[in-house]
């Protein structure tokens, strides 16, 4: 009768509450192939509704079993019914983008519920430029958020003649496509020993060292361990309890313009992003007068080469470390806070670099689930956070995509604000542009979609600042 | 910490599933007011959203409470979000009746999660008539269905200038406006003793002497108390265990129809009601080929005027009976079924008044709250359903109303399918139509909407035989 659930799935499941729903999601939109009509929505909603056979991980569901000591498994929905996880959605007028984020940002604040597979998929016509919408949420018991994206577009093509693709939950999609080649480390997230993972879940911070570690990845200019002020994250309003309601923001910048701010610069592309991130979170705090005197601290969780992560060789993978980078909010000048997050980001990789395997999976731990890690690994001694907030950037693919004909035109993830960690920055590259998804509690970040100017002015203040 | 959810509020709570979500629906159809553009939909959902006080009933959730030793309490919402309750939605192309259908059948087919107050009201637009439509959903432990109706209609006016009219979760709807005059017995179903009901419910059905009390209200034909074969409604495929999917058809018919086929037969509205639902179920069972040679029978709760009803004097209110009416399904004529049909509620009518005021009482429980009512009455001996469906006919307003300007132009209550009882069919009347509103359960009752047909079809068929 159904299958133990592992304990990371489990405690994702057991951590979950109204105020933090757990899964992670996806919003792709897609140009209509040449020819199509108005009724290209439907078309695509039926195709990816009429599946004959369901994949294993979406027709399953928890259910807490007697027989195993109440113990969570996952058992099959005898009672599966696909019109509940597809649905056909449409946009109220005007259908811009806003209707589509706000929509996004609704379905993204409900929790799914564990009668039923953990998923959702939603095809959304109503732009008024034609497009339609792909929003997805899968749970993470099921999938972490780069699985998610990555099932996501192993289902696309690069040939835009191909067609009767499967979606992503057709039990074809697994069996007949091939995984795509193994690409080099920053591409390799994905790879993650989950092994890994779920061993430094049951590892305690101090058993790990993980205090020391997280300071390691500070920058240079905080030498004194024992110095607790200098150490840690300033209290921000991100760093608050937070409610179940969501706000969706999401924006494309082109790779080229912040590759040739890094290359006028000295600096990387993901460099340059935390730098639009920083300039973008002081621009929005100075508005609402909640700016820190010190620097606010991103997690970057980044990925490692094998030789890098110590462990990755017995795992055959790589792993994923994360680097507290302080993001020179208390700078004025863009410039300066380039220079600051270069700095802090090369001395927070040479510092995983030192760290024992037991700290690497420790930290990747925290990399991957904060909501189970953070709280898991009590991390003694660090009375404020330990940081403000989550960026991440993961890469997509790089050619233009295609399902059955549609055109991939944007692809935005939405990752999970948790309680203290209100506002969360992800970005997926693909095909020369660099798509910015930020989620967080709304309440507690009222007027998120300000960051998206923000970040714009960002760039151009980095372009100015860089001479380009 | 909260107040003790009484014990039919907590049944109903208890009582639902993932396959029995126990809410009632509406689904108001409104002709935007002259002058209204393309943004009126979102004029509406503003408003209906941008409430300064939230009524006590709109606040609160269940709560299951340690203090309480695990009773079921109401407490407020502290994290109350209006956006969660309030939705704006549109329908995908082409924008037809059909796709309001859809999305209000797969709105209904969700659960209300109990981290929150227990309703939402979805605001539609993109009908390409240009109407707009309110579909809204609260949970039976709040309300029943006819109090949901009743609440709501209790927003509408008469003028079609009035402004600044409240939506039914405004505090100000219940403060500032006077109850409706009480109105005949007939559209008096609101004013049921809500005490009486709970009373019931603590009832056995021996105690109540209800096998015999179910038995008075079947008709003549069926003298032989002892003879069980012939006292029973035959199984049907609407008496299996449901699913949570949920299949919604909706319709009006002139009420002046209705009218003429009764006034030149010698029967009721409400007879001719009957009639057509016992020629559409008739149809629609001969075409899966599931017919059954005996007739099916119908519950059909009634209005009972005070001195019929014993106990209403006592309540100040008047009481609900239930009539089980055999439809004469096995009949080929429609006329013949209209004779049965008005027999039989004549004879249902003439039992109630024999019943004791505890009779009444349980029957007003089955007939308000079957879910709860027909397994905790535990008709010892049943052992076939004892009737098939159950078709209400509730009175709403006469006279053409408005929400700030926009045109009531129909109206149509979702019920709750339930094990055993998987279509519902209830009726409205407004404004000379008789709305109909068929919900069941998707994968009991295929293509239900095809009962749309064959009820239209049957009016047809009743206006042949009277020869009107």
């Amino acid at each position: 009768m159904g299958s133990l659930i592992d304990p990371t799935g489990t405690a994702f499941l057991l951590v979950e509450n109204r105020s933090m729903p757990m899964h992670v999601g996806g919003l792709q939109l897609f140009e209509k192939p040449a020819g199509a009509g108005r009724g290209y929505g439907r078309e695509m909603y039926e195709s990816m509704r009429d599946v004959d056979e369901i994949a294993p991980l979406f027709l399953k569901r928890p259910h807490r079993s007697l027989s195993t000591a109440a113990q969570l498994t996952w058992v099959e929905d005898e009672q599966f019914d696909i019109d509940h996880h597809i649905r056909h959605s449409a946009l109220p007028q005007p259908g811009r983008i806003r209707e589509l984020l706000d929509l996004s940002g609704r379905l993204h604040g409900t929790r799914l519920a564990w009668e039923r597979p953990l998923w959702e998929a939603h095809v959304i016509e109503g732009l008024r430029d034609g497009r339609v919408a792909l929003y997805t949420k899968v749970h993470h018991a099921l999938v972490d958020g780069i699985s998610a994206m990555r099932l996501v577009q192993s289902t696309l093509s690069p040939d835009p003649d191909l067609r009767e693709m499967p979606p992503p939950w057709d039990a074809r999609t697994r069996r007949d496509r091939p995984r795509p080649p193994k690409q080099d480390a920053e591409t390799s997230l994905t790879e993650i020993p989950t092994q890994a993972l779920r061993s430094a879940l049951g590892i305690t911070a101090e058993a790990a060292g993980m205090p020391g570690a997280l300071i390691k990845t500070i920058t240079k200019g905080v030498r004194n361990e024992t110095s607790a002020l200098s150490l840690y994250a300033p209290r921000t309003i991100f760093n608050q309890k937070i409610t179940g309601s969501r706000r969706f923001a999401a924006q494309d910048w082109p790779i080229e313009r912040l590759h040739a701010i890094g290359k006028a610069t000295g600096t990387t592309i993901n460099d340059v992003v935390l730098a639009m991130c920083g300039g973008a979170v002081r621009r929005y705090l100075l508005e609402v007068d909640a700016l820190p005197e010190t620097s606010l601290v991103a997690m970057v969780p980044i990925g490692l080469k094998a030789k890098e992560s110590h462990i990755a060789s017995t795992e055959g993978g790589n792993a994923v470390g994360s680097v507290m980078c302080q993001l020179g909010t208390d700078l004025e000048d863009p410039a300066d806070r380039l220079t600051v997050i270069h700095a802090a980001m090369q001395d927070g990789k040479e510092a995983l670099s030192t760290m024992t395997p037991l700290q690497i999976m420790a930290m990747s731990a925290l990399g991957q689930a904060p909501a189970i890690a953070a709280p898991m690994l009590r991390m003694s001694g660090l009375v404020r956070p330990p940081y403000n907030l989550i960026i991440s950037n993961v890469p997509g693919p790089r050619a233009t995509q295609y399902w059955n004909g549609a055109k991939l035109v944007g692809h935005y993830p939405l990752s999970i604000p948790i309680n203290g960690m209100a506002l969360n920055i992800t970005c997926i590259s693909y095909d020369g542009n660099l798509g910015f998804g930020l989620i967080g509690c709304r309440r507690t970040v009222p007027h998120l979609q300000r960051l998206l100017t923000h970040l714009d002015d960002e760039v151009t203040a980095l372009e100015k600042a860089a001479g380009v």
